[in-house]
């Protein structure tokens, strides 16, 4: 049996969140924008799996737009308040997902960019000096997908209020993890993606606070309070809402599964002295872990674990392919050979102690075959 | 039990494609983007679904890139176009679905409207006088959502090829109705949509011919050959490939099915000496039928068969809520009084006489107590 250790990347669909959306993959069917009694069920489905969303954000259901997914998502929030309020600076931090990132880079004055320190961490000062007198939208992701760095957006947040400038962060891998408060910690706009959290893949919600200037990008009906023309995605819409609902029940439980395991993976890397963990001794989410290893290339490291049944990735699965060293770690200013060496483990409720023990035995195994091979090599030069 | 004749604006999920999407809602996960084997999975998934989208579409795999469904596909066409190469002037027809003529909208120049006659069907001589030297992009859709007028695309087709303008289709309606083929038909763009063939909702294709110059409009990864970033909706995108698969096996017997209903609706309809059936005489979808009646309000007229379990459209679903005529009836000069009135019949394969005989049944109950009430209110002035 393979082991998967990449739930950030994404997690399996629960199967309460399956059952909850077969009565919507059935024969009976209905385009919510119907009027008929078809349309209304589907209708009011939507309006109940945005509740449960709404309540997991700490947000009001009225605030949710829910999208195709998290880089959707970003991509409205950049796009649409720029459109909405042009002449208008943008600042983003320098860790965010490329799905955040990547539009920044395209709009068209592009962004400025919010540096981190070493730890990965965006700082009061460093958000200061970034910051222009026109900076009228910040976005700061609430925890990193590599590194697993919780941000400390409180600050952060007050800092841009007293500037009378909106603050959106993408929350796609703290949703379901810890908690979440929309309305009270004073963000204007969050991003959430249903299947970083057991729900299904092909939607997303952004969530929007009604004084954040916001235009659609996607035209043709007025879906998603004319946030998002498109017939919606019922089932999936259904399917997030019930992995929000078991997202809360299970958010300090979840914790504590993954956090043990994520220690014992931890304790047990310490004993490879060639190994280091990024951003260690500061807040992280309870499931992550990324580390290198000195004198290995993290994709090769990668496909020798997939021989040996352990899914892991090696940085941020939307750039897998890459050869560059993560945008993350570059930003925390790790050299090059120690980040090309970069491998993440993120663990899922469906991991047990087990897959800690594979995992470790299998680095073991690998880290001394090319041990003994170097020595080998040396010893025949 | 519910009678569903809606099916233009949806259709239920078929038992065979919710089969073949099971496997990917499981226990077993993994993002296509991953290296590891878990990933690769999912990525093959999608290619094998990108050979039968692709077969269904008459074009060939790599030409096909999956969206989250017909409205991003359109919107995708026209904004990625544009942004590609600038300067350049579109037209579209003015019975394209909204997905299609809002975004020709927003475009920065617009785009020119191509009229129809009487009959719903775009001419050459409407093109011809339409296009200007500077057009470089048209667009006419296969079939109407709400007319089913089918359009003789052929003529048009040769007509822009001369004129090295790249042509556009939005065949979401005729997918799976009647057989496509984009290489041989000569069209550069081709927008198909999953659950109107009996796929998953949040699931569609753009068809592309490699001359036609396009940008990504969602930024954050290299999915999709780099033209559409997120994580794959595999599940919906494997459904989407066996909905296709299906929706060939079946071409010809589901298209005699439909048109059997259809003609018994009609035949049926012009027992009514009030009723009058729109862009009759031309070619249409075997499945649909509209009609407007004489002295009824459209809307109306829905929600009392909708009282009576049954559902039909009073226009397009997406456009509902709104009181204005159909931009459709309203193109073809129909006046204001009877398009109000139009009621949208569109059949599926769960359909079955005793469907047709229940809609008549009702229209003859609606009609007959309001002529009744009519003449008792004039008996009292």
């Amino acid at each position: 049996m393979a082991v998967y250790l990449d739930n950030n990347a994404t997690t399996a669909l629960d199967e309460k969140v399956l059952d909850a959306m077969l009565p919507y993959m059935g024969q009976v069917t209905g385009n919510p924008s119907s009027v008929h009694r078809f349309g209304r069920l589907q209708k009011d489905a939507i309006e109940q799996a945005r509740e449960l969303v709404a309540q997991l954000a700490g947000a009001r259901a009225e605030q949710v737009v829910f999208t195709s997914g998290g880089t959707e998502s970003n991509n409205l929030l950049l796009n649409g308040f720029k459109q909405a309020s042009r002449e208008t600076c943008i600042a983003v931090s320098a860790v965010e997902h490329m799905s955040l990132l990547e539009p920044a880079q395209h709009l068209q004055a592009g962004a400025d960019i919010i540096p981190v320190d070493e730890k990965g961490c965006v700082t009061l000062p460093a958000l200061e000096q970034a910051m222009t007198e026109h900076t009228s939208l910040l976005s700061v992701m609430s925890a990193n997908n590599e590194t697993g760095v919780i941000q400390d957006l409180a600050p952060l947040i007050s800092f841009a209020a007293e500037r009378d400038c909106f603050f959106h962060t993408d929350a796609s891998q703290t949703a379901g993890k810890i908690a979440l408060n929309f309305v009270d910690s004073g963000v204007h706009a969050m991003t959430i993606s249903a299947h970083k959290l057991y729900g299904p893949v092909g939607v997303g919600a952004l969530i929007l606070d009604k004084q954040l200037p916001i235009t659609k990008r996607q035209f043709g009906g007025s879906q998603e309070k004319n946030l998002r023309a498109g017939t919606e995605n019922v089932p999936a819409i259904v399917g997030f809402g019930r992995a929000a609902g078991l997202a809360m029940e299970n958010l300090e439980a979840g914790a504590s599964h993954v956090r043990v395991l994520r220690n014992a993976l931890e304790k047990g890397l310490k004993e490879f002295n060639t190994i280091s963990i990024f951003a260690e001794g500061v807040e992280r989410l309870p499931n992550t872990v990324q580390f290198g290893i000195a004198g290995f290339d993290g994709e090769t490291m990668l496909m020798q674990l997939d021989r040996k049944a352990i899914a892991v990735s090696s940085g941020s699965a939307c750039t897998s392919g890459k050869t560059e060293p993560s945008h993350v770690l570059k930003a925390m200013k790790i050299a090059d050979v120690l980040a090309n060496s970069a491998i993440r483990v993120s663990f899922g409720k469906n991991n047990t102690m087990s897959d800690v023990e594979k995992l470790l035995s299998a680095l073991r195994d690998i880290i001394e075959i090319n041990q003994h091979s170097s020595v080998m090599m040396a010893a025949t030069v």
